[in-house]
């Protein structure tokens, strides 16, 4: 399989806020912002893979900027990592300033899926090679997070995590 | 005003084919992707306008090519051209194919609208530079299709409608 | 196949505008409208057919009228005419006025349709004898926009467009 | 206020059976039957009363018919009898035979819905005139049924429900 | 087959209400909230058959109190008795008071599903042995309802209904 | 403010799972799953607070077994630990079996929120005090989950999560 940059599964995903989404504060409920993360992400791994993509797990997420009732909401997905069978995808948020035409990041997430057959067993995907100097980051961190999953997981023994372990000397 | 290109209103949503949009024989419904479009090419002239938005009207549309439940599915609005306070918008639909990973166009739209203030009444919105070849073809042809618009209408005479009167001869 | 009226396939959707539908000013999306006409149209289209439909193309559409949230919005849709495989379906709109009861009319769209069988191929639909005045006219401008429609994706000759070349002279 | 008929609050919603509202059976959700019954039924008593109405009661509903995925549901709802702030609705549903064109009877239903003012206080709305037999006949029973409910929450004795009596004697 | 006890089936639900469930006095649809009794009364049958189940028939439903949006709503729903092949559903509705945290009866309904096949043929389902006091009063109460039921469709008449004929004398 | 138990904010939120809600494998997608969660303790967190309430943030979730169409999922939320204006809830997933009627695990997932007022600035809330073993175990995890959040966000140095470090040595 030939490897590919992030740039080929690159996702956006623009929508409106309804006001079917928004919570008693007018914004957009924390929930709907993680299910259209969730689909926007799913379509870049499958882009990246070719196949179908199952969400396997969630990073931490950090809701720090409300997104209001009627906003222009901009998701955009990208592989970050490829796995032997799964991959990490990077999601940056934005939301335009309707009067100054700005974007602001409004968040960011990183999901990760596993690409599967027609009965669900894992399949390998593609490579991964980062170009822009942001890429390149986000690969190299990739390796620290899955390590921090496993180890959360109880899959991986803490003093193993070399990549983790030397956040703390 | 400023005047601006057509990229920078350029709005893209990606999204998945639910079942619950699809017709008996699995497809997506038209009905749904004349929603999608609209959303999509609303958006478009809002970053255009920086203003409320409101749909005047949606061109002759035909439907190519159908849409299979699953599909990621692309929709591309770009404002084409500007006009006092309306902005005609061209719609681009792309299919990618899971397999190849090729995107192909499944239809193209286009929908006018008018900018408004708080109270719904037309404000000016910027012109419209267009820079490809692409851009300025359908610059071009927005004015004959307003010209059309206004003949179905009754509010133009078809001999004053010079543009289209020429298609005739 | 015997002939049927347009009266045979009328169609009627009364329904509330909600919340969710809505845009900042409150009033119906013009692409939820779109799809509402599709659904009933589609519906009109099936009744006249005893086939499944899928939407061909759509008819230039202006939106003349806002449709408030809150709204009593009646779609009225009648097959207007009938080609081999096609059918024209003109919709009608009306809003009620709460207060005096009245209906007033608030849109026209005009959808076509093409009768399938399970795999997607198109078959023969029985034709339409208009009735009311009405419904003669739109079955005499039906071929006009079929010509129009023609000429529009390139596969008639704006010259050999009889009907609709008398516009202009 | 003026009397009316049944027929000037007469509501017809036409609709197709989608994916998301059916049981493992692919039938209709008997809960979304009773959701867009109630849409209908709150229209028509809109339209009698020209007021925001509210549902107070549905009558026993039997669901007799399966209404199975992709089918063209028609529901008709119209004002059966009007007390002094509520309304009793009658509603009708019809399931059309794709092949055959043939309208079957699926279920019918009785809601009653109060006319309130914009604080919910109730208000008065005008008297039905019955026109057809059946009009006459549902009008006749809704005071029975008015009784039954009365009995049923306790603020009517059963001897004091003449109407009701009758029936086991 | 074991009998059970109507706990056994206990089924709550407890959502918010969302700005596209109300009605124009900001209050639930009388129609949404009966969708989301036949959802949550169905659960209850399925744990006690252990089978598909589909509404047979709702008992006549009273709205007392209106649920305002963004409301916590607790639908909560335990089958009553069983009988052959269906089971008579209790539902009580509550909400939650934000500021006092106080739970307070909004509603109560009485739905009857029937257990069935996956050709939707009747099958046999346990018995229930209720266990506190208004489990064994709504468990005799269900035999009058059911008669009643029998009675309002016309298969019992109404000399022969005892229970429900003892209310009248 | 009186301290209160996690048992006073449990909330069960128990629904079926509809074919708009899957993946092409026909399993819930993880976005659905991950909004249901969000609700159910958005929902939790208000009772704990009497206040409105923010998602703050999400901890890691993994998502180990698929949840299939049809099933009947629930999800169980408790505030779990409460920080000065913040909460931790913890979320478990249940599945039923149709047949055997055995609930099993499918999931858990950690949820932060903040309680504000009107205006959304954040506000004080009570203590929690744990009762049973579970509640105890996750009220103390909560506090290195805190300081592992801190880290993840640059608020806190990883020597000074002394929590956290000591899984390291």
């Amino acid at each position: 399989m030939k490897a590919k940059t992030p740039n080929a599964s690159k996702t956006v995903m623009t929508d409106l806020v309804l006001p079917s989404e928004t919570n008693p504060l007018n914004n957009l409920f924390g929930g709907e912002l993680l299910a259209r993360m969730d689909r926007a992400a799913s379509i870049a791994a499958r882009r990246h893979s070719r196949r179908i993509v199952v969400t396997a797990s969630v990073n931490h997420v950090a809701f720090n900027r409300s997104v209001p009732l009627g906003s222009v909401v901009t998701v955009e997905a990208k592989v970050s990592r490829a796995f032997k069978t799964s991959m990490e995808v990077y999601i940056d948020v934005w939301i335009d300033d309707r009067e100054s035409g700005i974007k602001t990041k409004a968040n960011e997430a990183i999901y990760t899926f596993v690409a599967v057959d027609e009965t669900g067993r894992p399949v390998s995907v593609p490579e991964i090679v980062p170009e822009t100097d942001l890429e390149k980051e986000r690969f190299d961190a990739a390796l620290r997070r899955k390590q921090l999953s496993l180890v959360l997981a109880g899959k991986l023994k803490p003093n193993d995590a070399t990549e983790l372990k030397a956040l703390f000397e």
